[in-house]
């Protein structure tokens, strides 16, 4: 087996994207200016319920990879192995010459959406520029850093909208997808989980990994003849002041939570406060409900309730509605049963369940040859309208209504008045009012008055300039204080769990018009 | 931001297993043999369709990560760094001085299913034996490695079949999970996928990776003013002798098709022969039909049609009834058509689309206080019927009927007569009969009868012993070799694509016995 390395530097790549920047480099276009966008067409949809709108994330991730691959010998020496159906070499020598010399992201500049920002399904979400072979290659590993962990720091937000505020705790690595769960760790955190099962992924982070104790651990107790009760009084005299038991090994109200009392008790007679219980399996809803009457019964009004098993963000929706419902009829007050409750979510959180992946995509808007002459916009024609992407060479701007709501995210071209930071404190620049369309359908249109507008805030940010980092890299309080505020700006029918409303992506008449005169361009060209 | 490398070494695992080894070491049972066994539950289910067999997969990818991982100064540093909710440490001081000498895998015995082999629910698909504490801290990263990649196998293997033989190719690259994108790839190729267009992951396992290029190659010759018929050219020009064209950048039957057609007579006239086009929208069935009937009419019969866009093995299930039943209206031999056909297949296969994760367990089965004394077999009684394992010291076997199908996978103690070596040629050893029971349903039963088996086989291959690799590892060729019998193997009912005839997965009434025994006694020690 040749080393693994090689799988997880620039060749984490798809082979069409060597073949092509052959064609370039034998062409002479490899060094073109090429300006690519990264968008995703469809927010993710879960079958029973769909996303109103994702966060970002992936970015740091993706900028690592960038800046730490680049083509080695090794590289080389397999592309130079590679050989077409005829037994003839796929990739000559001169071009693997330039490939070695010239094969990193150093040329490449970045303007991206920051992580645990709100983004929309087709506006900009990243613009990469620089020479074309290069960016070309960039494709995949884009894709693929971006996709996933927007994926899964969307599935995150979804959780905790549900869980009210309650902490979420992502406990997905052992079914997530190979060393994929610590990207998946990573979004869940960037998203708003609170913490992370992985312990070498929440180190990498600066969180503290959590976790207590399984059911094997009571096994093994039980096997030897200790029981339930033997394993959590050895739990209690290991972790004194952080005492969390699983109940569930082999009867949550009859033994579990019973036995969990006769510890607790003893804990507090030498001067320990236990933190809590964790319930897997079972009716989640109806055990927390019993579990906290016996709890508060013996004294323990505040400790936690984790729940676990099989949960994502409408069984978390449905549980604390039950709660809300049922708990009164056992004299327990739901706001406060709720109050304590811990949620752990896992596979559904780690695999984004009913939507797995983001269709994310990465398309050419525009080419020159070399900078500093005119961008020539290019177009793809798709017998599906919303696979057609929108041209040229563009900027993003979110416009807040009067409230200070989000009301829409604006494509607009690079010289626009609309939305330029030189337009004057409206954004408006000389116009009173601003023709939006809808980027597919040509009778959707809005007009948006001077008069209903209290900001206009330009979305993308630099990161990378010609290969060097231009924006200052943050930790977590940054994502969560974004995520925070961007979720608070939207309306709530765009947060809604189920049947969201529809958050309005716009091009300006000017855009429209030249997708328009593209298209019809292109078409002529057929045959 | 600490080292990306502890995310990848052994604290690649859930913070849980690392505190209970702590409880285990301070109780002094830290090296206690313990037996695991993982399996797993539920076959994947699609929502409208569910497999009725899985593909075991991952195993190499976990014996690397174990080969290679071992606690490091910066794994312990980072653990010291832990505190709990009051800022006590987590981890004592002698506790890590332990696991800095102890922690790897060089204590554990493993047997497996081996990579490609059919594997079914419930049957024991790994069994690991060691040091209590060691065996513990690998349940993460052996679910997550055997989990997904089996996963993804058994998605390819459906596929495959769909597919009838024609060759499958992997292109989920950039929608799958980060790094688990290679463990993706690599599963599909044992799955049954023809080839990968991962390049890195291809190299490392060996395959020639595959791809030609994307629409922003023709976007860029159409900015520059040469159109879609350049960009082919271009294509044809580089790769004379591997000249495979993407039709659907502008319309695929009034320019895609034309074009290709122009460019594949130039390079005939040059001496080379073209190897075929591609069609990635629209409607697959009626364009490949199409498509075909505008190549043969002009001379090009056996061309590859590759087909690419959302396919999964439903899809392509219809897409080839339909060829069967619509080709011949338009004069196309649906046999010959089908013959030319290649199916690219990405984020539906890398991600499972439908059941993204399997649900895989690792459950303690058996444990003693050291090698040679007797085994005490280990419960979990659980509220949910099948999540309670079947315990005790085992081995699992497959019956084959009197045509040579696999009838049933049988768990059998260690020391019973039934499919042990010694038991003469029949494996029924003095008995005539043995009866089967169902793991959970205690009315089912069935009775095997001498007479009606052709073979006992048992399944489990000794991998590692005392962290010794014993085995010898092998390329795809065997894992293809190993997959087709075993699917050859399989009633006709358990390989259909919706709704699967159930396959057997029973426990000698032996051990049958056994579980009752355990769950009575857990029961009876419930307060």
């Amino acid at each position: 087996m040749t080393s693994r390395s090689l799988a997880d530097g620039i060749l984490f790549t798809d082979q069409y994207q060597l073949t092509m920047s052959q064609i370039y480099f034998r062409m002479g276009l490899h060094e073109h200016e090429a300006h690519f966008e990264h968008y995703f067409r469809r927010y993710p949809d879960y079958g029973s319920h769909q996303a109103g709108f994702c966060i970002a994330a992936g970015l740091e991730s993706l900028l690592d990879w960038m800046q730490s691959s680049r083509v080695t010998d090794a590289d080389i020496e397999a592309l130079r192995s590679q050989v077409d159906s005829t037994g003839r070499r796929v990739f000559d020598e001169d071009f693997l010459v330039w490939l070695r010399a010239n094969g990193s992201f150093d040329s490449l500049s970045l303007r991206s959406m920051p992580e645990g920002r709100v983004v929309h399904a087709n506006a900009p979400f990243t613009v990469v520029t620089g020479p074309l072979a290069v960016a070309q290659i960039l494709e995949t590993s884009l894709l693929n850093h971006l996709n996933f962990e927007t994926l899964i720091a969307t599935k995150a937000a979804r959780v905790c909208e549900a869980s009210r505020g309650r902490p979420v705790l992502e406990f997905g690595l052992r079914r997530s997808a190979g060393k994929g769960a610590n990207a998946a760790a990573r979004a869940a955190l960037i998203g708003g989980a609170a913490a992370s099962s992985n312990v070498g992924m929440s180190h990498v982070m600066g969180v503290q990994p959590k976790g207590t104790h399984a059911h094997s651990m009571v096994q093994v107790f039980m096997s030897l003849g200790e029981g339930e009760l033997g394993a959590f009084r050895a739990y209690a005299d290991v972790y004194p002041d952080d005492c969390l038991l699983l109940v569930d090994t082999i009867d949550t109200l009859k033994s579990g939570i019973p036995h969990a009392i006769t510890v607790f008790d003893e804990l507090r007679s030498k001067g320990h406060e236990p933190v809590g219980i964790r319930l897997d399996s079972g009716d989640l809803a109806y055990l927390a409900i019993q579990s906290a009457a016996m709890l508060n019964e013996a004294g323990y009004n505040n400790t936690s309730i984790v729940l676990s098993s099989s949960l994502d963000e409408l069984v978390i929706f449905q549980i604390l509605s039950q709660i809300d419902h049922e708990a009164p009829r056992y004299g327990i007050d739901p706001g406060r049963l709720i109050g304590r409750l811990v949620l752990g979510v896992g596979s559904k959180l780690a695999t984004s369940d009913g939507q797995p992946y983001l269709d994310g995509v990465y398309k050419l808007m525009a080419l020159r040859p070399m900078a500093g002459e005119a961008w020539v916009p290019a177009i793809k024609v798709s017998e599906t309208p919303a696979k057609t992407p929108n041209p040229g060479d563009k900027d993003v701007v979110r416009v807040y209504d009067n409230r200070g709501r989000s009301t829409a995210d604006v494509m607009v071209a690079k010289d626009s008045d609309f939305g330029h930071p030189d337009s004057g404190e409206s954004g408006f620049g000389s116009a009173k009012t601003v023709e939006l369309r809808h980027p597919i359908q040509p009778h959707s249109r809005r007009t948006l008055r001077h008069s209903e507008v209290s900001e206009i805030e330009p979305l993308l940010v630099d990161v990378l300039v010609e290969g060097t980092r231009v924006d200052e890299p943050v930790g977590l309080e940054t994502f969560a204080a974004r995520r925070e505020a961007d979720i608070e700006r939207l309306d709530p029918g765009v947060r809604r769990l189920v049947n969201p409303h529809r958050y309005h992506v716009s091009l300006t008449s000017e855009l429209w018009d030249l997708k328009q005169r593209l298209v019809a361009e292109a078409r002529s060209q057929s045959a």
